[in-house]
């Protein structure tokens, strides 16, 4: 299973929307075609947004050598949230601004590759560093899916499960099934089965008692957006996470690569927060499709993400290294020097 | 709509499983009947069940007047964590032995009345009590379902809310899903769209978030059983949201009769948490019925409740008055003198 690969002049993607009823690839060619498999989550997890969003710029520069600035502006409005789609955007758009006209095409496309290459090295980083910060923790919680569907190579927190897996360190996989959209229960479950990590699915709710009850070790998340100060934004119900990690006194840790920190973000008040169609909450995706879940017209907020502020993270692990505790200077040692502020 | 009243000898229930879908009527009859009623929820909430537990008991001794001690246990069999339940089942067996045989069923089955009434009376009274603490707070959060589909009346938490909006002094109610069985978005939606209070639905993982983000000023829950220091269970994802209301400094209350406490349990330590069939999270009730929502065969954990240490209840409202700080003490003094320790 991928993900996300480029098959020529195709982005081919499996659209996650379906998963674990049915595997289906998804061919998209151009800007628009990504923006909208990204906006309606068939492709998610922000360092795959942001490789995806690579790929869009360049598939439309191929076929419409003068679009650039308006592929760039398409797939910047698909999503707010996670900065990795900016990112790799502008570095996109900086490749193919940098050559003469005739070799654009090119040259994004190679910038393209390049960010698809880096991102999945920094998985792999990711897993050692993680697996070496949590070994001796076998009971580990996670929320959302942040695996091989969320990030090139085998994913981000979920990578650091896997690692841990596969030297045998883990013991048991919790799953909170992450609703709205039920990435835990369809995404993550899907993929702890075929890694054959034994695991448990809980409903979100049930998550806090479970860590207070003393059956969990460590909770680790994944990160849509880092603020300068380590303030996460990521999935609804990572705040709470947090809460209940610091109140048992596990470890909470967040997983991601370097792309999703943004340092122009001071702190997690400036970062904004999508908050997306109030259909999904009021339904449900089931093998049957969407399904209602309440009466119909119920008004609903529909958050995609919260914040977790710094003081509650134990570590952030990232394919430079970890910071922790998590604050402006060791989230600053991670980043290459040009971005630090 | 009046969740269970008796009807000759039928016990008539408003089968809680279907709503807001179908409102379907149950026609109860015996001990085993009520019994399987309360197990699949079709009639839940701790005063609601120990009222639906009395009159189970009774119809049982006016079919065979040789049934009380088998009645009793398939009623305390039904669930184990709301304390109701054994109460009014105690209380029943209590009237119906202190008669001759040829009375039993008479008494026990005025016994239920009266466990009946008085539920329904201490409802108006937490509404009462609630509504004067929590005057000035406008937007309020709930969780799970408290309404008149969980007790007699208007219900604990959302009898409170109703009482507050009746007054004007409410300008919406946020309330959480409440997964696995969808009590929020199901009953509770139901409720206040009947009662014609604003209302905005929430998944749970987004409940920390919301609170954090201060368009919160309270937090009202109801309980399944309070233990003597306080210590409070109640549905799962309640202790998140206590956590956040702290870490957000708004009042975390606690609204339920002085049934639902438990003297003879010291801490929540000794509170059994009864816990569900792992269908409850493979699966969705919607309006198609249950429709999957992970892979076959997942395995799942389900606790049906949560516990929430005393030391986050901001306030117990009883029909007997309120408890705050909430503590062995004053816990203790809400209760009649006999049931004191």
């Amino acid at each position: 299973m991928t993900a996300l690969r480029l098959d020529g002049e195709v982005l081919r993607a499996i659209d996650q929307t379906l998963l674990p009823w049915r595997e289906r690839e998804l061919e998209l060619t151009g800007a628009a075609d990504v923006a909208e498999a990204i906006r309606r989550l068939a492709i998610r997890g922000a360092p795959l947004i942001g490789v995806a969003a690579g790929y869009g710029v360049a598939l439309e520069l191929a076929r419409d050598p003068g679009a650039l600035a308006s592929a760039c502006q398409t797939m910047l409005r698909a999503r707010p949230t996670a900065v990795n789609l900016a990112h790799a955007v502008e570095r996109v758009r900086r490749a193919a601004s940098d050559v003469p006209p005739g070799r654009q095409a090119a040259a994004a496309l190679a910038q393209a590759r390049s960010i698809h290459a880096e991102e999945e090295a920094a998985s792999e980083a990711i897993a050692t560093h993680g697996a070496e910060l949590l070994a001796g923790r076998r009971r580990i919680l996670t929320h959302c899916n942040t695996g091989a569907l969320a990030a090139p190579g085998r994913g981000t927190a979920l990578g650091v499960l896997a690692e841990l897996a596969s030297s045998d360190q883990l013991e048991q996989v919790l799953v909170t099934e992450s609703r709205p959209l039920l990435q835990g229960a369809r995404l993550t479950v899907y993929e702890l089965r075929r890694l054959g990590v034994a695991h448990e699915l809980l409903v979100d709710g049930a998550a806090c008692g479970v860590i207070a009850g003393g059956v969990v070790d460590a909770v680790i998340v994944g990160c849509d957006r880092v603020a300068a100060n380590g303030d996460l934004a990521n999935k609804v119900g990572t705040y709470g996470l947090a809460l209940a990690a610091r109140a048992a006194g596990i470890p909470f840790v967040v997983a991601g690569p370097t792309s999703t920190i943004d340092p122009r973000c001071p702190t997690g008040a400036q970062i904004e927060l999508e908050e997306r169609s109030p259909e999904e909450v009021r339904s449900v995706s089931s093998s049957a499709g969407a399904v209602p879940v309440t009466a119909p017209g119920t008004p609903c907020r529909n958050p995609a993400f919260d914040l977790t502020p710094a003081s509650l993270i134990t570590a952030l692990v990232t394919e430079r290294g970890v910071a922790s505790p998590v604050a402006a200077e060791s989230v600053s040692r991670l980043l290459p020097s040009p971005a630090r502020a």
